[in-house]
């Protein structure tokens, strides 16, 4: 495994793998992995003949009152945790190479970026766009995998991919959560003990949610309340959102019907996390069975 | 030559000729092809494999208000032109297939994009970038060749490739200019006879600029005050702008000095119109030389 931090590095060898007749698959990252990433990395192994796992802090996915400075970076780790995979390539440039003196370019995903956390993260989707089309342009991956855990960020990144007609498959794997139910995430490690028992709140009020829409409740407006009140019940907790919206357009439904998601985010604390899960009439059975498989807790 | 109207179709040339490791070569145009076109065309033929010329009038890049409807649409007739030049390909897809229902992504090129047109065309180049960067995934050239007449919409892309780290180089071709002087453009078809001669107070004006900077003149705003005052004197036009700014940022710049582009907007009678002259210290008299080099004037 290499650790790769120049642009031209990155660019050589995945123009080198493609003319070898080689796929590529990127798992773009912020580092500080867990077993979620580490299932992406899973999947590119069994699918690519190279796998790059890009690490890379975004600044400009963060505003200027958000977590950058402090957000965890924990290179030798997850060099390891790659490394044990079966990482063929560690990409980590530096904001410089990225983000160079005179940087002008940015990809907008119009609407699906206003919705859910882009309400109370302007310009944080606008970031998340163009590193991803920064990081497929370098690598030039196949297939490229993002986490179901951030699904919002999965439906604008494959309509990205769609509307710019780029040559890249994109797979949204499923979330993984501790024993507990917490998704898990890189922010968890702000958690103190008492506070990751508080963030169970999110996982128990999606269930609720899911519990409510089996037994025939089918009304937005009404699921969305109850959950509120289980939350405000349960956790000192602070609610940016809880919303249910089509899966792909995230647009608002008032009625559970087709590919739906529940998505929430709250604040626990001063740490703001967010989760979600995927609602399908055929396919409701299997989700509800999927979100009880829970994985072991893994050491943060 | 082949004209290929599908996305799809398009696709799968491009991958099978770099399979068989052939360059692709692309000319994106909006049809209506002068020798300006040509000439991008002839450079594209002798640099690459496969030679794409697309044909795309793209309504992202109009306003409202602006000429969507009646810009000229010529296709036997740029076809025709496109063989006789030994194009390999023209691509020419419909609207509902580049832009369909839910379509939402967009390239911006900040700043770029405000100066000089921008100002009058809020949007444009916002159109103009994103259309290049879905042509540029779809056709997957080596080198895309683009006229320098259209100065700004050049910086633009070259700043998007190398921001986005587009596996693209950018060709920048000098202004065809008809015998008189007037730079082409498929909107010259708008022209009456009257307007035509009216409409060569744009390249006057830039002449006389550089006869002023290589006489010493090195202060911009004075420059432009000469250019308005012959205008104003010369022909019934009105002006859009005129602008002394950096190639490359498109920054005004108070004196002339390292790479500076004269750029100015005009409009005769209905008809919006645009030119410009590079002036750089070092290459300034072969400049002046290559723009009196006129080509003989085409039929339209």
């Amino acid at each position: 495994m290499r650790i790769i931090r120049t642009i031209k590095e990155m660019e050589r060898i995945s123009y080198r793998a493609l003319g070898e007749g080689k796929s590529i698959g990127l798992v773009p990252t912020m580092g500080a992995l867990h077993e979620g990433h580490l299932s992406l990395i899973r999947q590119a192994r069994r699918d690519s003949d190279l796998v790059v796992v890009s690490i890379f802090v975004n600044p400009a996915q963060f505003a200027p009152k958000e977590d950058l400075k402090i957000y965890p970076r924990t290179l030798a780790k997850d060099a390891k945790a790659c490394k044990k995979e079966g990482v063929d390539i560690i990409f980590h440039p530096g904001v410089a190479l990225i983000y160079p003196k005179n940087y002008k370019t940015f990809v907008t995903v119009e609407e699906l970026s206003d919705r859910l956390c882009g309400e109370f993260r302007p310009g944080h989707f606008k970031g998340v766009a163009t590193i991803v089309a920064k990081l497929f342009n370098i690598v030039q991956p196949a297939i490229a995998y993002f986490g179901l855990k951030d699904a919002q960020q999965s439906a604008i990144i494959k309509r990205m991919v769609e509307d710019l007609n780029m040559p890249v498959e994109v797979k949204v794997m499923p979330t993984v959560r501790e024993a507990s139910g917490l998704a898990l995430s890189s922010r968890n490690a702000y958690l103190s003990e008492k506070e990751k028992k508080d963030a169970l709140i999110l996982s128990r009020a999606l269930s609720f949610a899911e519990y409510l829409v089996k037994n025939g409740l089918k009304d937005a407006r009404r699921i969305i309340k109850a959950m509120r009140q289980l939350i405000k019940k349960k956790a000192p907790a602070r609610i940016d959102y809880i919303s249910i919206v089509d899966a792909d357009t995230l647009k608002p439904v008032k009625k559970i019907s087709g590919n739906c998601l529940i998505a929430l985010a709250v604040r626990i604390g001063k740490v703001r996390l967010i989760d979600n899960i995927y609602l399908n009439g055929d396919t409701l059975a299997a989700r509800i069975k999927n979100l009880r498989v829970r994985r072991k807790s893994v050491p943060s």
